[in-house]
């Protein structure tokens, strides 16, 4: 915290103030979405609301979770979505139309957005998070913050952290190594924290290597707040709370919902049996009361906003997110003219946002059949047939037929399908990737008596699609908020050329995900055995055929990658690369290209990804024009996190630069040598291995005069012989020098003491 | 150890005999092959070799290892491929002629068999390992035991354990879980010492989660000596003392070979300081005398062997061991009349043993051309062309040019390919599976001038087979022993039905592996992240298509698998039932068939392989014959290993029984239920689920009776709400009915002991 601003200085004497029961009662919620306030302090209540993508604000008169009867708000697409635009400014608009409603409805604090890492598709909520890829998944995220927060109004990150599925959320341990952790699941968070400064950052339900996230001080306190420099207070999510004061201990401010009084009362008693220290309690309200304050002078008293306006933005950022899976023969964009068949009861009856306590009440609905037919326009004629029940798997025939009519009639089929609200929401995760058996034999029946077919999916999550050689075009929609239905006609009809790119893989079946033989766990404990491996990282790593790769999306125009310059051949761990990548569109139609950077360490010591994404930019072409884009890479780009240290470390070498439109289309290549500043510490034992010395320019000369003197094997009488006997010398401790060669045996310990010499004096 | 034998009774009176610096130095040999005599007290000297598939006796004058100079021996089959005989009789008949020769060498102890598990296809010294399969390789390595033992002569069941790479053999630390540790990597060796007491079982070199297998109480002791029963000694394997006194407190009885006395005094002041208690240090040396007087007994002065009888079993071990991995268009066999080109240097310089402690002088070695030139009589006409050079990966263009005329002008060629011995052995790993260049391109080549290839592999694992597709028939010869030449011949020519399966998995390529990423490993750590999901355990459930599945092998004949009959519907987990199964040779051609019995839980709370190999059973059938096997199946075959009670458990419920020719070609099936007599422990806390609760009959009626009271949400207003908050419930902790309802606030500890009444009462 910034200890030079009045306001701190302010929220220290209100601390001072305060009695030990108020400090505590502090730390704990009014209600389930309010926190107390002090009225002869003059500290105020703020309200919190679920997001990410949408306001739902309780109504007074609503169940306790108000799950299901909020005030109106604008449904934006789905974290899911928007990740898929990998366009940071259009996240940080929508970020700040989501402020905007804040305001209009006196909202301190919009809980979201959320960075958890899919790390496996059946993750009931992956719809509300952004990517596999922690990059990725951290500039989305910093983007959302950094707009909701420049309306004055704060976010929650969440669920901090390895958070990744509904299954037993509460009780699970996420057992993950140091350096997954790291890589992976809080970079995620990381760079949302060190670019964006949420206001707050929500702990999560589950335990983290054995500790509940709401009492783990390495997590809130070291990492977060002292590591990364979060200014702000921690929020459990809601009913997170194990121990009440071992959680302020440990770093997390603010319970929520209330507790009645109780865990108050045990604040209260720790901090009177010593158990944690008063100014430890005071820290935490420090940084509550900052925030709250923040909140209070940040108000927009009468603010309102424009509804219509951002349902447009609604709907510019679904057409943005949308991904053109596949796309055959040409088959979209579609001709405004000719007969159309709209098939499917997603067609009128959108799946637009997941289930739980992201659920919003959209202000407006696109009906998805209603645009189409108004984008299309009086010279085509649109036809309709619901072609199954979304409330029943089962196939019914005669909604079958009727869409086989209106398929073989038309010019083309365009059919919604996708996932039932009930098979995707908060609280539980799927358990297949199928969609439903009544779609998806419904696609193939129309692929029948129709060769045009496109699908619409409309889906938190990827679906496998053993249909896909049925669809000569497939358009990914995710769940994407409330203008879903107009941005599908826009990209349909190629008034919106389409621009998104996955942000997670698609795999061909559910067994080949990283995660599959131990997720969700065994009883209480889940294993994150795949380790760094996850989603694309681990499709390359096996070698394994993705659906649809991650970083994959087609356009209605064609992209050249043309050069790529890196404006160095060698730098150090402490500098910063620029890379220069140019590419034009060589197609006929002004469209938008999101080019990717990964980065391959060509040779490492420890167990490291094929490669990473490292940066991205969304590039808009006109026909025939070409852009230059830069991107800067510094020590994380190149660097893995070295538990050894505690730090990031590069290892001294040759890495590849890779660019290209997905992570399986790589189109131009360079490479750079990063020289590392860091050594590692190294402590010679009696059982460090020969060979291992051999390799170190410090110590080898020393050990080869070694061994000349005392070969432990003897002489090898033939060249054969002795190739061998170097194999199994390189793998020997040095302990083993004295008991193969007797007769010559070395001192250990002077030995080693030696060798220690040599390599600390370097 | 059974105390009621006179010679035991001697050894405790021997024992207390021996003075302190007796005691310790018996512990470590006197040298690198004996065990150190005690003249005053008439304690003889015994030897080891190696083996595991021959003798390898070093001369007096060898460097120490002796590895490239040792008296003859008959060199058998590796275990690699008498693995693929599957033929307990067969090895055992291996084992006796083993135990013969060790007789005629005045051997005490022969250093095998091997039992690891073959984790990767990498690992340099597979081809001295069985199997991917615990439960196959327990029943080699128990039937080897039993063979050799019942000569006289003691084996070393060895490495133990969970030495699975030669890479950093010496530091490595393997990390792995315990279930995994049990019911794969210990159940491999499990078997073997509850079978076939070994004399004595070899440590090996690397750490076992952070423990020196040299050093390891729960491997050397607590399991191997008390649970398993082992009555014989352990043995370190040469070099692989760390800490001399742990490991004597530890079960490490013999240290070999010598340590020049450092050792021992190390010993005799631990005794004297009083860290290492001496009766500790008696029962080591009571081991240790134990099977030295038992050799002494079992010694047969002036024994011979019969080396010609001894190489005709080598040849039928051969002929039983090899796999017909292709035959398409019955290319197999072969007639005895045309003209047959046989192809490579292979042919003439044949590999059948592996590089290492294990490489035998053998006393003989068959000419695998002279053997085919032999077995093809006079009406045929074979030719050879060396093809390529095996000391050279580059093609040769003038050997290629010479092997194409030669097949171009034959009526079939045969090509003999594999790997040289310096891409596999003791002491290193290989780092893919490619085969040379040069081998493959041949094979490449002559199918473009030769439609009719069959190809001869000599290898001792896995290779990958991009050539596959240019090959009719091709036969895995594996590493077969020295009369291997002679074997190939009855094969191709049909004299032997060829009847042996694959021991392990061929994966298409190397990233298929399960231990891919992790394999082999950081530094001085590997961890086995795939727990059980090693050989076919993964591929079942990644579902992964492998080149050859595991229990894979073609014949000359085709059998029916005509019916399956299980004893009973039901069990408990004390009895045992039949499974009859039927099959008939319904070919020509008299052949063997090995019957693979797999059993896989229905359903299961901890995570489990699809299916598991509980049976087998190699068949010997005329055409037109039929026989019954009939499969016993007790506990072992459904449990688990259950860390929580450190025993093995069945979950109740239905097991199908799965009968097939190959874990992918199940043909028969039915099913059994099983009834566990025994209940896990269950203590209710604060954050035990309410799902949970609801799931156990015991506690369902009382939680339920309690949430109609205090509903933690509140009453529902709507059905579809109610169904969305019964699943938030499911995985709410009981801790959490107070902070949702704070109203009707439960007593939590009056709950919890209600609840663990109810638990604990039945």
């Amino acid at each position: 915290m910034d200890s030079q601003t009045p306001q701190t200085r302010d929220v220290r004497a209100l601390v001072r103030q305060m009695t030990l029961e108020e400090k505590a009662s502090l730390l704990s919620g009014r209600d389930f979405w309010t926190t107390k306030p002090i009225e002869r302090l003059g500290i105020p209540s703020v309200m919190m609301t679920d997001g990410p993508h949408g306001l739902r604000k309780q109504r007074a008169d609503a169940d306790n979770l108000g799950l299901f009867d909020s005030v109106p708000a604008t449904c934006f697409p789905t974290a899911a979505a928007l990740a898929s635009s990998w366009d940071r400014g259009l996240i940080r608009e929508v970020g700040e139309a989501l402020g905007e409603e804040c305001q209009a409805e006196d909202v301190a604090i919009l809980l979201g957005p959320g960075a958890n890492i899919k790390r496996s598709p059946l993750c009931g909520r992956n719809f509300e998070y952004f990517s596999e890829d922690p990059y990725l998944s951290s500039e989305m995220a910093a983007h959302h913050i950094l707009g909701v927060q420049s309306k004055g109004v704060g976010t929650s990150l969440k669920h901090y952290a390895v958070n990744n599925q509904e299954h037993r959320r509460m009780s699970v341990d996420a057992v993950v190594d140091e350096r997954t952790l790291r890589e992976i699941y809080l970079a995620s968070f990381e760079g949302a924290v060190r670019q964006a400064q949420p206001w707050t950052v929500m702990c999560s339900y589950n335990k983290v290597n054995g500790t509940y996230a709401s009492e783990h001080p390495e997590l809130l306190t070291r990492i977060l707040k002292e590591e990364w420099g979060h200014e702000g207070f921690v929020v459990s999510d809601w009913g997170a709370v194990n121990d009440r004061a071992a959680g302020v201990a440990a770093g997390l401010e603010l319970e929520m919902p209330g507790n009645g009084g109780i865990n108050d009362r045990k604040v209260v008693e720790a901090v009177r049996n010593g158990s944690l220290p008063e100014d430890v309690l005071d820290r935490a309200v420090e940084r509550l009361l900052t925030i709250i304050l923040r909140a209070v002078d940040s108000r927009k008293p009468g603010a309102s906003y424009d509804a219509d306006a951002h349902h447009r933005l609604a709907r510019r950022a679904a057409g943005e997110s949308m991904v053109l899976l596949r796309n055959e023969d040409g088959t979209l964009p579609l001709e405004k003219s000719g007969r159309i068949a709209v098939i499917g009861e997603l067609a009128v009856k959108p799946r637009y946002q997941g289930g739980g306590s992201s659920h919003v009440k959209p202000t407006r609905l696109d009906n998805p059949l209603d645009e189409i037919r108004r984008s299309a326009g009086p010279a085509a004629e649109v036809v309709y047939a619901q072609g199954y029940e979304l409330a029943n798997d089962a196939a019914d025939d005669r909604l079958v037929e009727e869409a086989l009519q209106a398929a073989a009639a038309a010019d083309v089929a365009v059919i919604f399908a996708g996932l039932p609200e009930s098979w995707e929401s908060e609280g539980f995760d799927r358990t297949h990737l199928r969609m439903p058996g009544n779609q998806q034999s419904l696609i193939e029946a129309v692929a029948g008596v129709q060769e045009r077919v496109v699908v619409v999916l409309c889906n938190g999550a990827p679906v496998e699609m053993p249909w896909l050689g049925n669809a000569k075009a497939v358009l990914e929609a995710y769940l994407g908020g409330q203008a879903m239905g107009g941005a599908v006609a826009d990209v349909l009809f190629g008034d919106v050329n389409p621009s998104g790119k996955l942000a997670e893989t698609f795999p061909h079946k559910l067994s080949d995900n990283p995660s599959h033989l131990f997720f969700p766990g065994e009883g209480d404990r889940v294993e994150y055995r795949e380790g760094l491996f996850v989603g694309y990282r681990y499709y390359d790593a096996k070698e394994i055929e993705p659906l649809f790769p991650f970083g994959h999306g087609l356009s209605y125009t064609t992209f050249a990658y043309e050069k790529i310059e890196i404006d160095r051949a060698r730098m150090s761990d402490g500098e910063t690369a620029e890379v220069r990548v140019t590419i034009a569109n060589t197609g006929g139609r002004a469209g938008k290209e999101i080019v990717q950077l990964y980065v391959r360490d060509r040779e490492s010591s420890v167990i490291r990804p094929v490669k990473e994404l490292k940066g991205f930019a969304k590039v808009e072409l006109q026909p025939g024009e070409r852009k230059t884009v830069t991107f800067r890479l510094g020590k994380r780009a190149f660097a893995y996190y070295e538990p050894a240290i505690r730090d990031w470390r590069v290892e001294s070498g040759e890495f590849d630069i890779l660019v290209g439109a997905s992570s399986r289309d790589i189109r131009l290549q360079g490479s750079i040598y990063v020289e590392s500043t860091v050594t590692l510490p190294w402590v010679i034992h009696r059982n460090t291995l020969i060979g291992d010395l051999l390799a170190d320019e410090r110590t080898a000369p020393y050990v080869r005069r070694m061994l000349e003197k005392n070969a432990p094997f003897g002489s090898a009488p033939t060249e054969e012989l002795k190739v061998m006997l170097e194999a199994f010398l390189k793998y020997m401790p040095l302990r083993n020098i004295a008991s193969f060669n007797r007769e010559s045996a070395t001192d250990l310990d002077a030995l080693l003491e030696e060798l220690n010499r040599l390599v600390s004096s370097t």
